[in-house]
C-alpha cells in the first residue's frame, strides 16, 4: 500500500534542538537495532518498511524540510513539497494526485495517511495495513485508526465507534473535551482521535474534483495558493457516513515535549557530558562540542545546541513556548542537503559559520549582493566553481568570493570549511540562484 | 604601606569559569559602585585604593598568570613573577626582595601580605592598614590578621590569642582541626588564620638572609630553582615569638565553590540567560554567545563557558573536582595581555580561534612549526609583521602564515580576527619567539 507521512510544523517545543528551519521529526535521539542513532522521521521509515517491506513511502512536506528529509533518507522515500502552507486537506489532496498522476497509482490503490511523530510500536504499523485492507475490501470509504485510551486526556480528540470491538463502525467524533467529558467518552468505549486514516485513491481524487476545479497534480501544484485552508477532519472526514474505526492498543506516545521525549531517548545521554552519582531521572542531549557536566540533578532534562541552552525541570519542559520566544532565537545550526551548516560566531559585520558536506553533495550555484565570503578548507577534498572557473579544494586552501560573485561548492570526500562572511548586512535572504554551469545537477535548498 | 597580593593557583573548583589557565580571581562577576562587571582581582585593588590611596601595591604571582593581570589591572599594580612554582616563604621573599631591590623601598616599610580571593568588606583593609601601623609602631615582628568565626569550621587554621580583646598577643596556632576541637577553640576566643600578615620589610630580609644565601633580587630570582619548597607559616610565623593579632569582625566569604561565589555574585544571571517564574535560589552565568533558558530550577548553579557547561545542585556542587577531572577540559578560552583567545572549533588537524586584541595592544613575535594559519580580520585595524614585513589589517583582508614564519599582530584600534590553524599537530608548546623587529616594546606570555 502507499503511506503518505505528514511531515509538519517546524516548532519551538523542544529547543533548542527544534527551531524554525529544524523540525523535531529531524532530531536523532532513537536507535535503530544496529545501535545507530536515528530521527523519528528515520524511525517511522523503518518501521513502515519492517512491517511491509513493499510499502510505498511520500512525505508530503513544506518546502524548508525537503533538504533534511533528503538528507535523512535520501531517495528512498517521494517527497511532495507543497508550494506554501494550507490545511491538512490540499496538502493530503496535493500528495494524492502526486501518487495518482506523478507515481502512477492506480485508483483502486489503498492509501494511508499518517502523522510523522507518534512514537510507537511496529504494531501501529500492522494496524495501519489493516485500515488499508478494510479499504481494499470496500467495507468503508474511510477507515481510521483509533488509539486506546490510557487516561481521560483533554489533548486529543475522540472517536466514539458504535461497538467496543477491535474494528466497528463509527458513531460520532468529538472535539477535544473537559475531563468530565472525557471520562464519559471513556466509559463508551472512546478512542483518540490520532489523525491516521486510510482510503481508496480514487475515492479522495473523486471527492476532491466536487470540491476544487484542478486538472491534475500539476495544475493543482499550480493554483495551490488558491486553494482554501481546511482541515481534512472537516473537508473530508465529519461528512462521511461510511467510517470504520480500528483500535489500537499499543504503545502510542506523542513525543512533543521534553518531558516525553526524555522517556523515549534511547541514552540517557546522547553526546559529551557527565552526571555524578547523585542525579537522579535525568536526560541530557548535548550537541556541542564542549562538556556538560551535571552535578546532582533530579527529574531534569538538559539539552544544548548551537542555537541554545535548555536546563530545565521535567514538568516546567512542557511551558516553556512563551519563554523560548523571550529568548534570543537566532538559529545557528541548520540540515542541509548537502550536510550541516553551523554558525560559530557572529558579530556586527560578521559571521563565522562551519560547513560540513558529506561526499558526493554539491550546493546550489549562487551569490550574495552584500556579503564577501572567505573560505579555508580544514579537511577533506572538493572543488568550487567561482564565476564559472572550476578549482579543486585542498586542506589550506583559501578562497575568497566577493559580492555578486556567483559560487558553489562540491564535496568529493566529506569536507569541511570555515566560511568567514563579511558585510554591513548579513542575511539568509541574500542570495540569488543560477542554473549550474557544470553538469552538477541537485541543487539545495 | 606595600601590600603584596599572593595571587595563585589556578584550578577547577570553579569550573567551566576557571581551568588549568584561567585562575578564579580573574572571572568578572562582582560590580564596582557604577554598575561595570570586575574581578576578584580588580576588586581586592579597588578596595585597597579606596581605603589607603597611597598604598603600593605588588602582586607575586606565576608566569601564567602576568597577562591576565595586565590585562585586568594594567600598570597600576607591580608584578612579580615567579620562575618557577616554589611554596609561599620563597614568592613573599622574592616580593620582598623586589620591593626592596627593584622598587627602591626602605628597610623600614610596612609591608603586608594577602591573598587576593576573599570576599571582604573595605573594613578588612582598614584592619590590613591597623597590622601594618603595629609593625611601624615596632610593637611586634610580625601582626596577623585573625578572622572571627561564624562557625567552628574543620576548613582553617586556627589562632589563638592570649586574649579576646581587639589586638592581643597570641599565644599559639592550631592545624585544621575536627568540630570538636573547633568548638572548644572558639571557646578561647580562637580565630581564623587567613593568611594575612605584616612585617617591616628589614626584617624579613634579615631573615631571610639567614635562610638563604642570596645578595639581591636578582640574584635570588636566578637561584629560585634551587629555593626549598616551605610556606611562610612553618618558615617564619611558627618560630616567631613576638606576634600579635588584629580581630576582624566584618564579612568574610571564601569564594572558592560555586555554592560560595553563587551567594556575593552582583547579579543572580550574568550573560545571555532567562529564568521562568518558578525557578528559585538560581544563579547562571554564561559567557557563551547563545542564550541559556531555565525552567523551574531549584538551588541551583549554572555555569556556561567555551570550556563547557555546568548543571549543578548548589550542594553539590563543592565536590565537583574529580567530576571536572573525568571530562574534557581542553582549554577554549585565555586571556592574554593583548586581549582574548576563544577556540571555536577543533578538528583532527585544524583549529578555529577568535582572537579578540584590545587596542593599542600587540602580541610577540613568534613562529609555528607544525602549523599555518590563515587569518581574516572581521573588524577593526591594525597591523601585521610578517618575516619582516609590515602590512595593514584592514576588515576583510586575508593573510596566510606558512610554518616557520615570524608573525606578530599590532591591533590599533580593537581588532577581531579569525584565525584557522592548519596542522597535523596543532599545540600551545609549537611556538618560537623572537625580538620584534619593529619598534614594539611589550610581548604576551
Amino acid at each position: 500500500m502507499d503511506i503518505i507521512l505528514l511531515s509538519g510544523g517546524s516548532g519551538k517545543r523542544l529547543w533548542p534542538l527544534s527551531n524554525d528551519v529544524r523540525s523535531k521529526q529531524f532530531i536523532k535521539l532513537f536507535k535503530d537495532d544496529h545501535g545507530n542513532y536515528e530521527s523519528m522521521v528515520q524511525r517511522v521509515f523503518r518501521q513502515i518498511k519492517e512491517v511491509d517491506p513493499a510499502a510505498g513511502v511520500t512525505i508530503a512536506t513544506s518546502r524548508s524540510q525537503a533538504s533534511a528529509i533528503y538528507n535523512q533518507l535520501g531517495s528512498q522515500v517521494s517527497i511532495c513539497v507543497e508550494p506554501c502552507r494550507r490545511d491538512t486537506f490540499p496538502a493530503i489532496l496535493l500528495a494524492a494526485a502526486y501518487l495518482h498522476d506523478e507515481l502512477g497509482k492506480s485508483e483502486d490503490d489503498a492509501v494511508a495517511v499518517c502523522p510523522v511523530d507518534p512514537y510507537v510500536e511496529n504494531s501501529y504499523y500492522e494496524c495501519v495495513e489493516q485500515l488499508g485492507e478494510i479499504v481494499r475490501r470496500g467495507r468503508a470509504n474511510l477507515t481510521l485508526m483509533g488509539i486506546e485510551p490510557t487516561y481521560p486526556s483533554e489533548k486529543y480528540g475522540y472517536i466514539i465507534p458504535e461497538t467496543g470491538e477491535s474494528i466497528s463502525k463509527v458513531k460520532e467524533f468529538k472535539e477535544k473535551p473537559d475531563r468530565a467529558a472525557a471520562r464519559n467518552y471513556l466509559e463508551q468505549n472512546a478512542l483518540w482521535n490520532a489523525g491516521v486514516f486510510a482510503f481508496r485513491l480514487g475515492y479522495l481524487i473523486e471527492k476532491a474534483h466536487e470540491m476544487v476545479d484542478f486538472s491534475d497534480y500539476r495544475d493543482l501544484y499550480s493554483k495551490y495558493e488558491t486553494l482554501t485552508k481546511i482541515s481534512f477532519d472537516y473537508a473530508v472526514v465529519e461528512k462521511e457516513k461510511s467510517i470504520q474505526v480500528v483500535r489500537y492498543t499499543g504503545d502510542w506516545k506523542d513525543v512533543g515535549t521534553w518531558n516525553m521525549m526524555a522517556e523515549v531517548m534511547a541514552d540517557d545521554i546522547k553526546g559529551q557530558a557527565l552526571m555524578d552519582e547523585t542525579c537522579e531521572n535525568t536526560q541530557v542531549v548535548n550537541e556541542l562540542n564542549i562538556p556538560i557536566l551535571c552535578m546532582g540533578c533530579k527529574d531534569m532534562v538538559i539539552a544544548a545546541s548551537g542555537d541554545g541552552i535548555l536546563v530545565s525541570d521535567k514538568e516546567r519542559s512542557g511551558y516553556m513556548k512563551p519563554y523560548v520566544e523571550r529568548v534570543n532565537t537566532d538559529v545557528h545550526f541548520a540540515e542541509k542537503s548537502w550536510g550541516t551548516y553551523t554558525v560559530m560566531d557572529a558579530q556586527p559585520g560578521s559571521m563565522t559559520v562551519k560547513l560540513s558536506m558529506k561526499a558526493g553533495e554539491c550546493m546550489s550555484y549562487h551569490s550574495h549582493d552584500y556579503r564577501e565570503e572567505v573560505w579555508t578548507v580544514v579537511s577533506g577534498k572538493g572543488r568550487a566553481i567561482v564565476d564559472g572557473m572550476e578549482q579543486f579544494l585542498r586542506v589550506g586552501d583559501v578562497v575568497t568570493v566577493a559580492p555578486g560573485c556567483k559560487h558553489m561548492i562540491m564535496a568529493d570526500t566529506a569536507l569541511s570549511i570555515i566560511e568567514v562572511q563579511i558585510g554591513e548586512t548579513i542575511s539568509v535572504t541574500d542570495k540569488r540562484k543560477y542554473e549550474p554551469e557544470g553538469a552538477f545537477a541537485r541543487q539545495d535548498e
